[in-house]
C-alpha cells in the first residue's frame, strides 16, 4: 500500500463547551486542520467519536459534520471502539489513502460529554464494558480500573501513592499546552489528599469528563512535501484486540490487546521501544498508563509504575508520556482523544511543542485505547526529513 | 489498489429474537459466512451498527464480537452511518483488503431493537436526522419520510395507493425467502386498507422494527477462486453525502447523496443502469424507494414509483429490486441491512436465489442509505466467471 502521510493538524481546547454543539467543535478542528494543510480539497472525512447518540442527540456524525464544514457530498462517516474512535478514525484515514481509494482525508475526533447529567455520562461510559457481564452488574467503568489497580498493588507490592508520578508529570506538561484543560501543576502532596472516588482511585488519579475535537489531514507521502512544510509520515498503523470483560482475560495484568497492537506497529516501522522519542499513551487512570508502558515493551510486568516513581516519564526521561498533558491534563474527550494524541505527536516532530518539547524528537508513539483494554490503536510517526 | 471479492456470506433470519442477544445473532452470522468460505484465518472483522448503545446497552462492537466469533486479538471495530451503517462496514472491509493491510477480512452487520420500549426505538431512529434542526422539533424518522412522500405526490401528481406496488412487490418476494421477517404475499387492496402510520405513509408501506444478523468475507480477488467456488467480484464501492436535514437540501426531491455515489460506482464498475440486472435499494418507505431509483438513473425526476405501478420491479421486470424481500419484508434491523443486500446479491449471482433468481444475474447493485439520504453507499457485484 501507499505511504501515508499527516500533512495538517488542528484541534480545539479541550473543556466544558457550554456555548459550543458537537458539530461548532468539530468545525473548529476541522478549520484548523485544513488551514494547516496545502490541500486543494478532501477527499473523505472519516470521524472518531463514542457517545454522540447517548449524550448528543446525534447518530449520524459523518455527514453532519461533512455538510456542516463546507464539503456536502464527499464521503463520510462515523467510527467507533469506544476510548479508542479517534484512533480508529485514524486507521481508517490510513486505510482509504494507503488504498488509493483518497487522496486527502480529513480525520475528525469529536465528543460532547458535558450537556449530559453525570449519572447519564457514568452509564453511558460503562458502555464501552461487557454490557450483558460487567455494566449489567453495576461496575462502572472507573470501577474496573479500580479493580485492576487494585490487583496490581496487590501483586507487585505497590501502594495508591506509588500511582502519583503519573498524574504529576501530566499537570506538569498540560501547565504548558494552552489547548489543555487543565493548565496548573500538581504536586505529590495534593495527590495524596485528594478525595477518593472509586477505591483506589481519587480524583486526581482520574482524566476527566470534557469536550473536545481534533483533526488531522492524510495525504500520500510522495506528495506530502508540496503539501505541508512539515509533513509527517506515519510508519506504522496497527489494531489489536483482547477480551471485552476484564474477568475474561488470560491475565487481566496484561493489556494483550495493546501488547499486540505494539508488537505489529513495531515490527511495521522496523523499530522498538529504544527508538521511540515520545509515547502518548492512553493514560485515562494511572493504572491504565503502568500497564500501556509494559504492553508496548518500555518496563517489565508489574513494573510500569516505577517508570513514573523514578521520574523516567518526563520530556527529559527515558519515555516521555502525555507531553501536552495526556488524558489526565489535557483531557479526555473520549472519542476524540486519538486525534489528539496524533496532533500532539506531529506538534513533538515538527519541534513545536514549546516548554515541553522533546528534544530533537524524530519518531514518536501514540496508543489509543478503547474500554479497559479490550482494543488498542498503535501509530508510529516519523518526522519526514528523516 | 487490488481488486476485492466475496468469498463467504452468511446471514440470520431477520425477526424478533427474543431468545438472542446482539452477540448471538453476530455470531450466527459469523459463523455461517466463515462456513461459506474456505479461508485460514480472519485478519480484522468489522462492524456496522447504528443502535446498540441506545437499544442494546452496548458500544464497544468490535472487541466484543471479535471475542465472542472466537476471533480474540485481530484487528475489530465498529462503524456508523445510521441506516447505512451496513454497507459503511463493507466499505471499510473493501478498503482494508484493497490496500493489502489485511488479506481476509470479515464484515458483520448487526442490529437488536426490539429489546426496547417502542417509543425508545422511535427516538433512537431520530439520531439519524438532524438532532438540533430535525428531532428536537419533534419530528420523527418516519415523519421525515412521509413530509417526502407527500410532497412528492404534490409536485408530481401520485396517489397514496400509487406506492402500493413497492410493497407489494417486496411481500411477493419475501414469501420465498426463508430468511424473510415476513413471509406472506400482499394484495394492494390489503395495502389500501392499512392504518395509516404518519400520513401519507400506512403500516405496510414501512419496514420492520427487527433484530438481525449478515455476515460477508472478503479476500483479494485474485485469491478468490481458491477460497470460494462461486466469488463475487467488488466492481465498485462508492460513497455520496448530502446535507443531514431535509430543509437544508437544494431539492428535498432529489437524493443528491444516492446520485453521488450510484455516479461514482458506475464509473468504476465501468456499467450503467442498463447493464445492472438487479438493484437491491434502500427501500424502508415506498418513498426512498421511488427516489433512489431516480438517484440511480432508472428513471427520470417524478418517475420512479411509475415503475412500481407499471409492473417494472419484479424478478422479471426491468429493474427487479427487493428480490429477496427488501427493508420491507425481509426487514431492516438498520445497521445490518447493508451487509443483508451484499448477502443477496451474492446469492443472485450465484444464482441460488430460488423462486425469486432473476434469470442469468451477473451485475448486481446494492444501495444502503443512511438516515433520509444524507449518506448513501452503491456497491456492484460482478459473477467472477464474467
Amino acid at each position: 500500500m501507499r505511504e501515508v502521510a499527516v500533512v495538517g493538524v488542528g484541534q480545539t481546547p479541550v473543556a466544558e463547551h457550554w456555548g459550543l454543539s458537537l458539530r461548532h467543535l468539530a468545525l473548529q478542528a476541522v478549520e484548523a486542520a485544513v488551514a494547516d494543510a496545502s490541500v486543494p480539497q478532501i477527499d473523505a472525512l472519516y470521524v472518531g467519536n463514542m457517545l454522540s447518540g447517548e449524550l448528543a442527540g446525534q447518530e449520524h456524525l459523518g455527514a453532519l459534520i461533512a455538510d456542516f464544514s463546507g464539503m456536502r457530498g464527499i464521503e463520510a462517516f462515523k467510527v467507533e471502539a469506544a476510548c479508542g474512535s479517534g484512533a480508529a478514525a485514524l486507521r481508517l484515514g490510513y486505510l482509504a489513502v494507503g488504498s488509493g481509494a483518497a487522496d486527502t482525508v480529513l480525520v475528525v475526533g469529536v465528543e460532547k460529554m458535558t450537556d449530559a447529567l453525570a449519572e447519564d455520562t457514568t452509564a453511558a461510559l460503562a458502555l464501552a464494558a461487557d454490557g450483558e457481564y460487567e455494566a449489567a452488574q453495576g461496575v462502572s467503568f472507573v470501577a474496573l480500573n479500580a479493580l485492576l489497580m487494585r490487583r496490581y498493588m496487590h501483586e507487585f507490592g505497590y501502594s495508591q501513592a506509588d500511582f502519583a508520578g503519573f498524574a504529576v508529570n501530566a499537570h506538569r506538561n498540560g501547565a504548558n499546552n494552552p489547548q489543555a484543560m487543565f493548565q496548573f501543576a500538581l504536586k505529590a502532596d495534593r495527590f495524596a489528599a485528594a478525595r477518593m472516588i472509586c477505591d483506589p482511585i481519587n480524583l486526581l488519579d482520574s482524566s476527566p469528563v470534557c469536550d473536545g475535537a481534533a483533526a488531522v489531514v492524510l495525504a500520500p507521502a510522495e506528495q506530502a512535501g508540496d503539501l505541508s512544510a512539515a509533513p509527517v509520515r506515519i510508519a506504522a498503523s496497527a489494531v489489536g484486540t483482547d477480551a471485552l470483560a476484564v474477568h475474561d482475560r488470560s491475565d487481566p495484568m496484561v493489556l494483550a490487546g495493546a501488547a499486540i497492537a505494539t508488537r505489529r506497529a513495531y515490527d511495521q516501522a522496523g523499530v522498538g521501544p529504544d527508538e521511540i522519542d515520545l509515547f502518548e499513551l492512553h493514560g485515562a487512570f494511572g493504572i491504565m498508563a503502568a500497564l500501556s508502558l509494559e504492553a508496548a515493551g518500555f518496563a517489565e510486568k508489574g513494573k510500569g509504575v516505577r517508570l513514573a516513581m523514578e521520574g523516567e516519564i518526563g520530556i527529559e526521561g527515558r519515555v516521555p508520556i502525555a507531553t501536552m498533558g495526556g488524558l489526565k491534563a489535557r483531557g479526555h474527550p473520549v472519542g476524540a482523544t486519538g486525534v489528539y494524541q496524533a496532533v500532539e505527536v506531529v506538534q513533538q516532530l515538527r519541534q513545536l511543542a514549546g516548554a515541553n518539547q522533546v528534544a530533537d524528537a524524530r519518531v514518536g508513539m501514540a496508543q489509543n485505547i478503547g474500554g479497559s483494554g479490550a482494543t488498542a490503536f498503535t501509530h508510529i510517526f516519523v518526522r519526514m526529513d528523516e
